[in-house]
C-alpha cells in the first residue's frame, strides 16, 4: 500500500493526536506526561514552518505516523537539528519507521542543518537505538537515571548524533 | 568584600542585562546570538519561580553575576536540573564563580532535583570544563561542531552531568 510522507496539513491534527496520546500513554519512550492535555501536545508537536516542520506518514487516507523537525539549539547552535517520530502502535513493525526516518533526515539536510542530535533516547527502547545506529547515528553520551519509566524505575537516556 | 547570592528581585534586570550583553557579545560561551535583543534575553534568563529560578550574585550594591536554574527536560525527565551562570567579565577571576556555582547546585538539591545536566559546554571554554569537573561533573558525551564560535570555526560541545 502506498505510503506518503507529507508536511502536515490544516486538517491533520486529529489524526496526529490519536497517535500521540497512545504513544505517550505508554510512558516508555517520550518524556511528555502520559496524561498530557491535547492543547499542550499540539503546542509541542505542531511546528510553525520554515526550518521547524511537522510531518505525517499517510497510508491511503489514514495518518499512520508523525514526526517533527526543529533546531536543537538556538542562535550559535541552531545548525544542529532535532527530530522525533511516532508511529501508530497498530502499525509498528509494518516498515513505516525506517523510510519515514530517512525522509525527515533528508529534509533536515535539504533545509541546511549540519547534523542531527537526539537528546534523550530512552536506553530501554532498544529498537529505537538499533534503528538510529543503522541510520548512521552514534551514542555520544549517556545520562544515568534521566527518564522516569512507566515501569517505575529511572532509566538512562542516550544522546545520539549524526552528521548530515 | 561580602558576596551575597540571592533570588532575583524586581529591580535586578538592568544589572543582569549589563552582564548578559557583555558575555554573549563575546560569542564564545553561550549560544545566544551576540546581538540578542534585551527583550529576548529577558524572556530567556528570567525564570518564573518555583523550581525555575533566577539568581544574582551581589557585592555591596552591585550585581556581579547571575544564574538560572530550571528543569532540563519536561514531564518524565523533569527531575534533572539545568543551570547557567554569568559573571561580569570585570570580576572574572575574583573568586565569584565557584561559590556561586556551589550555591545554585545546593539550591537545585534543596528543590528536589536528582541530578544536573549541562547540554552544551563549549569545549574551548576549558576554564568552565575544569570548574565543573572540580565540582563533581563529568563529561558524559561530546557533540562535534555543535557551536559556531566567534573565532569563525565550529567547535564541539560537551554534555556534562552530576548526581545531586
Amino acid at each position: 500500500m502506498t505510503l506518503a510522507f507529507e508536511v502536515v496539513g490544516p486538517g491533520d491534527w486529529p489524526g496526529i493526536w490519536k497517535i500521540f496520546r497512545k504513544v505517550v500513554a505508554a510512558g516508555d519512550t517520550y518524556p511528555y506526561l502520559p496524561d498530557i492535555s491535547e492543547h499542550e501536545a499540539r503546542v509541542i508537536w505542531m511546528k510553525s514552518g520554515g526550518r521547524e516542520v511537522t510531518y505525517v506518514a499517510r497510508r491511503v487516507d489514514e495518518i499512520v505516523g508523525t514526526a517533527y523537525l526543529r533546531a536543537n539549539g538556538l542562535g550559535l547552535a541552531d545548525h544542529i537539528a532535532n527530530a522525533g517520530w511516532m508511529v501508530d502502535p497498530r502499525f509498528q513493525g509494518h516498515g513505516i519507521g525506517r523510510p519515514f526516518a530517512e525522509h525527515v533526515i533528508e529534509e533536515a539536510r535539504r533545509l541546511g542543518y549540519h547534523g542531527m542530535q537526539f537528546n534523550g533516547v530512552v536506553a530501554t527502547n532498544t529498537g529505537a537505538v538499533a534503528l538510529w545506529e543503522s541510520l548512521g547515528f552514534s551514542i555520544v553520551g549517556t545520562v544515568p537515571d534521566a527518564f522516569r519509566h512507566s515501569k517505575g524505575e529511572m532509566v538512562p537516556v542516550h544522546i545520539m548524533y549524526r552528521r548530515l
